[in-house]
C-alpha cells in the first residue's frame, strides 16, 4: 500500500481549477471572447522587459558555469546583497544579505518556514480566513495545526477573534496582505494594534510568537502608502516573498525567506530555515533567476491594466448594489452573494459564461473571489451580467 | 522553541563542503594551480551551446506570459512529450507524456517519491551502500526507515546481502547506478538478479517492492552498453532523473519522476507522485527550463574531458598499486586507502593539497571519493602525490 493521504491529495480536485477548465471548454463552445473566466489568478501583465533583457545579456555575456552552477543553498551573495539593498533603501531598514534566504517560491518559502519554526504536534501557526486553500495543506504537511479566525465583516482584521484564539500553543500567526482571495490591504492601526498584543502575549507565555508574512502581492498596491513593511511594526517577523506577481514570474519559481534581523534568536531561527529547506529537498533557488532578480530587483511591476480594471469594477459593482471589499492591492475583487450563499452566485454567473470562484474554497462562504488580471474588455462586459444577476436576486 | 531538528540540520557540517572550503582558502595561499580539489561533484564541463541558443531563442521569439507562467503541476505538455519521445526512441518502450512528472531536480524527485510511497512508520527503503548521503535526510524526512545492504569488494551489487535485507516492511529499494560515490556501473546479470529475487518476494509478500531508479549520471557512462534501463528489468521501477549532471544545470533544478507503465497500480502511484509534489510545496518545474529541454533533450553529453580524466588517473593509480573500483560512469573514482582508513588517507593527502572526500560520508569507510570533474592538468599533477602517498603507507 502506497500513501493513501498523497493519492487524496493528488487527485483532489480544486474548485479554481476545475471552473478554469470548463472555462477552456466553453471557450470552445462559444468562442474565448465571450467568457468571461475571472477564475485564476495568474498575471495578465508579462513580465517587464528588463526580465528578458537580464536573461540574455546574462547567457550572452557570463560564463555556464556560474549562471547554471550549483548557488550555495542560502543564495548568490549578489542576489541576496540587491534583495536588502533594495529593502534597505525603501524601508530604512538595515539587514545584510545573511538575513535572507533565496527560495524556489512562495510555496517553498511557507513550507520551509512552518517546518523550522514547528517544534510539537500540538504548534498552531493561526490564519485569518478568507484565506489561500494551500496554507491548510502546507501548515499540517509540516505538521501543526492551522486555527482560522474570520475576518471581520469588512475583511479587516478581527482583533477580538485574535484574542480569543491565541494560546499557549500559537507558534505563529500568518499574515497576507495584500490579502489573497479578497484584495484587502489591512490598516496600519489594526497591524499595530495585533503586534501589540502579540508582543503582550509572548511577554506573558515567556516565549516568542511569530507573525508570517506571506507578501506575495507586497507590490502590487494601489496608493503608496498601502505598500506596508512589517517588520517596522513586530520584531518577530518572517517574511515569506516570491516574484511570481510583482515580476510576473509564476512559472519560474523564485522567492525568499526574510528573517527579521530583530527577532528573537534570528540566528537560530535562520539555521531552521536552512535545515527546513535541506530536509524538504530545496538544494538551491534556480540560479539563472537569481542572476535576472539581482539585476531587476527595483523594477517596478506594471499596474496600469490591474488598476484600471479594478476601478472599473469596483465603481460598477458598488453602484450595482453590490457589497464588495475594498481592494487595496493584488487584483482580486471579493464580492457579497445578495442572497449569502457563494455558491450560487457561483453558478448563476457560470449559467452566463462569468467564472468566479465561491468563497467556500477560501472559507468565507457568503463571497465570491473575482481575479480581474484579465484583459479589460473583460471586465467591461461583465458589468452587464452583474446587472442581470442583481435583478434575479430581487425577484 | 522552534524546531531543533531543523537547526541542527542547517548547522550540521558537511565534510564535503567543509573540505571545498578548506580548497578555497588554500587556493588563496598558495594559488588555484597548486591545489588539487577533488572534493564536489559539479560539473566541469559547460551546459552545451544547445542550452544558450534555445534560452535566448525562447525568450526572444515567445510570450513572456507562457515561458514565465504556470505550467501544469506535472509539467509542460510539450516538455513531456519530448523526454517520453526520446525515451521510447532509445529504450523500445511505449510511454506517453502522462507517465512523466516533471519535477524542480532531483532532490524534488526523490522526496517526491519518497513521500508518495510511504504509507507507515514502518516502511523501510533499502538503501546500497556507497551511497549519496542526503538519501538519508530525505527518506528518514518523509517518514521511513533507511536500511543499508553495504556492497561486494567490487562495489557491484552485494545480492546476497539484499536477500537478508529484504522483509515485510520492504517498501522500495534505491538503485543509483553509475553510482555516486563509487562510479560503479552495476552489471546486467546482477541487475536482473535483483529484479528475479525482488518479483519473487513481492509475490510472496502479495504486495509490490518498488525499485526506485535514482539516475542524474544514466548518460554519463563511457561505453554504450554501460546506458541502462531499469524499467526494461523490472516492472515496478520508478525513475528519478536530474539534467544537473548530463546537461550541466545543476543550478536550474529541473529533472523528473518517471513512473513505469507496467508498474503496478500505475496510476495511483503517479496521483500519489502528484500529490507528494503539492505536499512539499513544489508548485510546478521551472517553466522557462521545461520549454528548454523539450527543444535539448536529445543533445548528449560531452564526455571528453570527463573520459580523458578517467582514463588518466584509473590507469595510473591502478599501476601505482591503488585498488580501485572499476568506473563506468559518472565522474568518480573510490579508492581503497592502502592502510583501509580513509579519514587517514584524506588527511595524509590534504598535506600534499590535494582533496579527496573520505568514504565514511558515504558509509564505505575505507575507500575514498576522487571527483575527476576537473581540468585534466589537476588530473596530471596528482598522480605524483598518489605516489608519494603510496611509499609513505608502505614505510
Amino acid at each position: 500500500m502506497i500513501s493513501q493521504d498523497m493519492i487524496r491529495l493528488g487527485t483532489s480536485k480544486s474548485v479554481i481549477r476545475e471552473l478554469f477548465a470548463y472555462g477552456l471548454q466553453r471557450s470552445q463552445e462559444v468562442g474565448s471572447e465571450n467568457v468571461m473566466d475571472f477564475s485564476l489568478g495568474n498575471p495578465s501583465v508579462p513580465a517587464p522587459k528588463e526580465v528578458q533583457d537580464a536573461i540574455i545579456d546574462i547567457v550572452k555575456s557570463n560564463d555556464p558555469m556560474v549562471y547554471h552552477g550549483y548557488s550555495s543553498s542560502q543564495g548568490h551573495n549578489g542576489c541576496r546583497k540587491a534583495v536588502t539593498d533594495n529593502i534597505n533603501k525603501r524601508f530604512s531598514t538595515d539587514y545584510t544579505q545573511d538575513d535572507v534566504f533565496m527560495t524556489c517560491g512562495a510555496a517553498a518559502s511557507l513550507n520551509i518556514v512552518f517546518k523550522a519554526l514547528t517544534s510539537s504536534p500540538d504548534d498552531e501557526i493561526i490564519v485569518l480566513a478568507p484565506y489561500f486553500p494551500e496554507y491548510k495543506v502546507f501548515i499540517e504537511g509540516q505538521g501543526a495545526k492551522m486555527k482560522i479566525v474570520d475576518a471581520k465583516s469588512d475583511m479587516q482584521l478581527n482583533i477580538d477573534g485574535i484574542k480569543e484564539a491565541v494560546g499557549k500553543n500559537t507558534k505563529a500567526l500568518l499574515l497576507n496582505s495584500p490579502n489573497n482571495p479578497s484584495g484587502v490591504v489591512y490598516s496600519e492601526k489594526e497591524i499595530k494594534e495585533l503586534a501589540d498584543f502579540l508582543s503582550k502575549k509572548a511577554k506573558e507565555y515567556g516565549s516568542p510568537i511569530y507573525l508570517i508574512s506571506d507578501e506575495p502581492y507586497r507590490e502590487l498596491v494601489y496608493t503608496e502608502e498601502n505598500i506596508q513593511f512589517i517588520p517596522k511594526y513586530y520584531d518577530n517577523t518572517i517574511i515569506c516573498y516570491s516574484w511570481s506577481k510583482s515580476l510576473s514570474l509564476p512559472g519560474e519559481r523564485i522567492g525568499y525567506v526574510l528573517v527579521n534581523n530583530r527577532c528573537y534568536d534570528s540566528t537560530a531561527v535562520m539555521a531552521a530555515v536552512g535545515g527546513a529547506a535541506r530536509f524538504l529537498g530545496y538544494v538551491c533557488a534556480p540560479t539563472l533567476f537569481q542572476m535576472v532578480i539581482e539585476r531587476c530587483v527595483d523594477v517596478k511591476p506594471d499596474l496600469e491594466t490591474y488598476r484600471k480594471n479594478r476601478d472599473m469594477l469596483y465603481s460598477g459593482l458598488t453602484k450595482l448594489g453590490y457589497n464588495v471589499a475594498k481592494p487595496g492591492g493584488a487584483f482580486y475583487l471579493f464580492i457579497k452573494s445578495p442572497n449569502g450563499d457563494s455558491e450560487d452566485f457561483s453558478e448563476r454567473a457560470k449559467a452566463y459564461d462569468m467564472l468566479v470562484v465561491p468563497g467556500t474554497t477560501f472559507g468565507a462562504k457568503s463571497y465570491v473571489r473575482l481575479s480581474y488580471c484579465v484583459d479589460t474588455q473583460k471586465c467591461e462586459k461583465a458589468l452587464p451580467i452583474f446587472e442581470k444577476l442583481m435583478k434575479e436576486f430581487k425577484k
